[in-house]
């Protein structure tokens, strides 16, 4: 059947370098663990197999991690638009700003009564990622939490759905 | 194939008396909308369905109504577990008290400096609830949320597995 993935955090802290960087011929020299996969490095992986889209509807977004992946992506032309809460946009580390600095469509509820609190992607149109994970270091890292990743049509559909609906909404224009 | 359902909120507010009363004779008098489905009662209707067991990971639970379905569960004799968090637990409006009050099992992360921020439900071992939903008023009828209710095997046995585990983690005997 299709792709039907679920990971649990806290992730413990692994280099994710090799995921950046496709082609390394030499070794990594920082201090972190090397060559071991956790649920942060499935996500990491997951997001960066866009080729064409990233739809990213998320409340609260400061890993910087996750930002640079979400940079690279756009720098290598993939379509990035991003549906954030407008609280939680302008906190200290909200990755927002580096993001929007580099080109990259963001919208924000525009009601100043609801919270977007979201936390799901889709990659290519085909691939969910959904759970209670917000973007944030303390989310992967210390936390208990949970993300699924599937391809399975009758549960991304709905999802692409309501993204759109929410693009829609909160056009500034 | 196996259930694959996605609810998304907010939920319009409407009457679901019927839901708790199972043998209505005279039509409920409320001011409230009547012989409307929404994303909550279909919620509820699928909490509802427990006949055995409910597994209940959530990080806040202050919903009066969603109080009232699990103490009925205990009432009918199905075995309710509860996890949640340590901080959220007390706060002004908090339902955790009423369920052990009820003799409900509750446990809460044990560690001061992680957040429980899981916000899923296993009904009768075999159907899962989870999302971005918290257990809030708020959540249910301000924010935009989401959460997918699914029996599909591959999905359910990861979250009963980490249910199990953090109920033993957190086992304060
Ligand atoms: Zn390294
Ligand atoms: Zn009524």
């Amino acid at each position: 059947g299709p792709l039907k993935e679920v990971l649990f955090f806290p992730s413990p802290q692994v280099c994710v370098e090799h995921l950046f960087t496709r082609h390394t011929h030499f070794p990594c020299a920082c201090p972190l663990p090397h060559g071991v996969e956790t649920s942060f490095s499935r996500l990491l992986r997951h997001l960066l197999s866009a080729r064409l889209s990233l739809d990213l509807c998320v409340f609260s977004f400061s890993h910087m991690e996750l930002s640079r992946a979400i940079l690279l992506l756009h720098k290598r032309g993939v379509v990035v638009r991003v549906v954030t809460d407008r609280d939680y946009m302008t906190i200290t580390g909200s990755q927002i700003g580096a993001l929007r600095k580099a080109g990259i469509c963001v919208r924000h509820e525009m009601s100043k009564a609801v919270h977007m609190h979201h936390k799901f992607a889709l990659v290519d149109g085909r691939k969910l990622i959904t759970g209670s994970l917000n973007w944030t270091l303390t989310a992967v890292q210390s936390n208990k939490e949970n993300i699924m990743v599937t391809e399975e049509p009758e549960l991304v559909r709905p999802y692409q759905q309501e993204f759109q609906k929410l693009w829609e909404a909160n056009d500034p224009a």
